[in-house]
């Protein structure tokens, strides 16, 4: 590709934020320029890191040599991130969700739809080469008609109970990301959602009023179905796998594991658990990520992921909660 | 084992009928002596290949030296069948279901508890060795407390329409199965049952009033739920997969292949398809399922899918059809 | 088949003899009529359970109605046998080896080529379904000219140095079949012979003469490899590998496990050991072996592994406790 | 680490060395500041790509600022390349082999041993995270004491004969990878190697006075054994796999693949072939061989592939290519 560097703004500096700032560094089209972060401390450390200056908001936002920021910082700052970065002529890669309400979301989408905006919603897991994978060869034709799709999404553990408490709840939190996956490899859209779901791992998410097991279903207008399995704990680690079976074959893939290494003895033949939690599992996934977003401002194409899928992604789990509140499947 | 061999008269000749008159000549401890079938030549055939004689139904009953009944005719006759081996005295081995109404169902076990009958109902899966397998490992504490399961179930083609028109519907026919094998594996009666599905192989079905692709979700007292996903169609063969999540880990059985040579080319790696349907993928579990009644029969134990299994199963399945009907989950 | 049941006489009582004398009963086209063993206990339990008779060697070939024999008693009576049956008139399926010793095998195959006798060499893992795929993917082109076969072979646990001592070694009692494979893989004679061994199990084996582990390397006149690699103890159980590399793929056969139960948590993923032994490993290529034999019997076909194979197989182990002895290939 | 920066300067531009360059920038630790090559240009392309400047070999072994090279030009400059560094006080990661003659690496390795230079051999598959699992569980005593080693490397098509007719021959310069992971992984000297060999991939080679199939059997002073199974093509991609065997079980590493994902339709079970070879294979091994590189230079540490490890296998391959020119197993 032989277009100039992107200079990028980075709000945010922590955990997800060391990830897309180091992301940067290493992607030959980017340049890290500002982070932004209310923890001075914490953007200093990561500037220093990456040849970054520390900056505010405002004045990062009326630098002209600013092309794009990354907002990876807490979700209640999303929306008005995404609108000032929007007005300032800005492309925008933006944590999931851009809010947890949705008024407030199809506010911040219309101003960035004034300001054609680019807008890529982090959706990481379709930049995943294994789930790219299954997708180009649903699109290929190798299953015919997709007719079921089975996502298994469990967490190694639950986050600490003061984030459950903000976090907009299991389905807006955690499920989203596999309603947009459901969404990308249904190929339509769900019409219908049903939820049913327990509070099992821990007391103190059902006190904090979330559950931390649950089950959806997913039917769309031309009748394919679709199964998601989450659970907030799994002992052996982040289990992600997708399965989409068609009229003519199934698909499936499987939780990559670090090494090959097998052990056979007395006991069995033992293998490597999956990889421990996102951040190693999506390694990759976050890199193609950056260099799609860094693609689609070199040439303005829409991001794979954009403000439709933002917001639909969030009207699904908008239902599944409502479905589990009212114990009926939803229309949507 | 010491006990006598118990002497058989088996009712139908069919598909099914001709896998358990192997099964009993090939188990030591078993004789066949009559086959009953209103179609003379399979009956004839049958018999003779197995040394056994033709029979009428009721001679076959009054006859002393008969101890138990197969039963392996056609749904229709179940019941009766059922009620005139328990009134003679003899123990049943029932193919699943034992009728397809929930109240001639009770009318029958009504007999059955009387006369203190010793019933088998044919639910094959429960002696498979891979699901066997499964229930000891869960049973032994390797998963800690069941918090979901997930059973995909498909068929490698739908049956004949004139077939589908008296199934009693892809709940009560197929998704029968796999209902017993979700109350054998949560552990707990679930009290919830929510289906969806669609028409989506061959338009037949659906006007002979049935669907081909189904998912249930079910809820226990305890909160544990299960994901149940049917097809009545997958190319690649018969598609039988469980997976149980408990809090202290996770426990799967995949199809078994028939062989395990894999080739490796520049397309890729590749592998046997699964078994081609129920009779290839659960002989040895038939084999197993007569070796355990033949035991009761001896010892007068109670079979481990007894009456209470056939019934709870249909409670069931007929729940998911309300549900499906009515677009809500049924309490049950 | 239409042919008439084939009556059989089998000589031996012992762990292998019941498995072939369960085969004979189970199928349907031959008889048990007699059972040999000098230990008259054995031969009478054995011959009960099989609705059989005890008999004395010369009688059992005296009679007319005896088509074959089972030779599955000592190593050590395998030749006389042959002849004695031979002259007799009856088809051989008889154990490995012929003989342990060169001269006597070919005395022994002198005298069949004579009557035109059928024989079979028990060389049972060419009847294994997993290792018939593999040839007939091999015949079918699937993998282009062979180029290099690996054979793995490990017992769980020696046997005792009392048998040891009269085993002929491990490249005559145990490598023999991988040699017979090797030769069936290959599709071409082995042309040089190189062994490599050591005692590392148990110092009993090497006071018995004898090697414990070993590596035999065959090259044939058309420059195709093969290794293989064995040992007498393996904690993880049967460990029967093989892999055939060719100018267009590679084709492998992995060990079948008991069960495709998989478990996960905090330590790994575990699925079951290999099949312990060869009656568990092998127990359907022993059935498709004695059908083989019949087949051959009734139809007067050459079966798979005959008098060639058991002779060519003994020449290579030769070969192999030479070289091993001499330390430099020999050429066979 | 709070070392300083380690400067470099590379010579070679070629493929292997476009991998060492993008890692070195990559690496926190240490700066590409030279780049050598006697194509200018190549030099040129490189040293841009990296901030990076081009040298004269001597200019840049002058330079107080460099503190170690990276040497991966051709073979037939290593051995002088190594020694005018070492004289130069500079640390040397070179790539295999140090030189095809023994002389000429003797006398290199005085040189390095004179100046205690830190040298590092590029036997890149120890630094595999998937060889480095099994090495460690070997270590950990998982598998007891080793008794047999088996090696499978295969590339997926053979180099131009040009370079066959300079490589030193398939020992020398491709088995020599697995003779030293043989080394490594019996955790003991062989002192036995015969080789058997064919030219049955193209005929060129073998007019180049090589051969392109060979297998290699080793065996220790305390009697373990050793399989090497080299073939210069692979039409599946670059085979790597290793299995371990041992008094308390057994361990083996398979070619990881892209992904994991499945297929399956009428036709089979279908996944992902081998990564294709060496730069997708061992990108990792790359990363983590020039980490301990670092590592080593910043605190003195002797490298784990030192000079020792390069000289040894040198001697095993020696060993090999003379017993296929004897015909006879060679003692070392």
């Amino acid at each position: 590709m032989s277009h100039e560097t992107i200079r990028i703004c980075q709000f945010g500096a922590g955990r997800i934020g060391a990830v897309h700032a180091a992301n940067v560094t290493r992607n030959p089209d980017c340049t890290l320029r500002y982070v932004v972060d209310v923890n001075a401390a914490a953007a200093q450390s990561l500037a220093e890191e990456h040849g970054a200056k520390v900056c505010g908001a405002d004045a990062a936002l009326a630098d002209e040599d600013v092309d794009a920021v990354i907002i990876a910082s807490s979700t209640n700052t999303h929306a008005d991130l995404i609108e000032a970065a929007a007005r300032a002529g800005k492309a925008v890669f933006c944590e999931k969700p851009i809010d947890l309400d949705l008024a407030r979301v199809d506010a911040a989408l219309k101003v960035v739809a004034e300001h054609k905006t680019i807008l890529l919603v982090g959706f990481n897991r379709r930049y995943d080469p294994h789930f790219q994978a299954l997708h180009a060869a649903i699109g290929g034709g190798r299953i015919g008609k997709v007719e079921l799709v089975a996502i298994t999404s469990r967490d190694p553990e639950p986050p600490p109970t003061d984030y459950i408490r903000v976090s907009g709840g299991l389905f807006r939190d955690m499920m989203i990301h596999d309603l947009d996956m459901a969404r990308w490899l249904l190929g339509e859209e769900p019409v219908e959602v049903f939820a049913a779901a327990s509070c099992l791992v821990d007391g103190r998410i059902s006190e904090a009023g979330d559950v931390d097991t649950a089950v959806v279903t997913l039917k769309t207008a031309g009748g394919a179905l679709c199964q998601i399995s989450n659970s907030r704990r799994a002992v052996y680690g982040y289990d992600q796998r997708i399965e989409v079976f068609g009229s003519k074959g199934m698909l499936r893939v499987e939780n990559p594991k670090p090494t090959t290494l097998e052990h056979l003895d007395a006991d069995g033949t033992t293998g490597d658990k999956p990889l421990h939690f996102f951040l190693e599992r999506y390694a990759e996934a976050y890199r193609r990520e950056l260099s799609h977003f860094v693609d689609c401002v070199a040439t303005g194409a829409a991001p794979l992921t954009g403000a439709e899928a933002g917001r639909r992604a969030l009207v699904l789990a908008d239902a599944a909660s409502e479905s589990l509140a009212s114990g009926r499947p939803i229309r949507v």
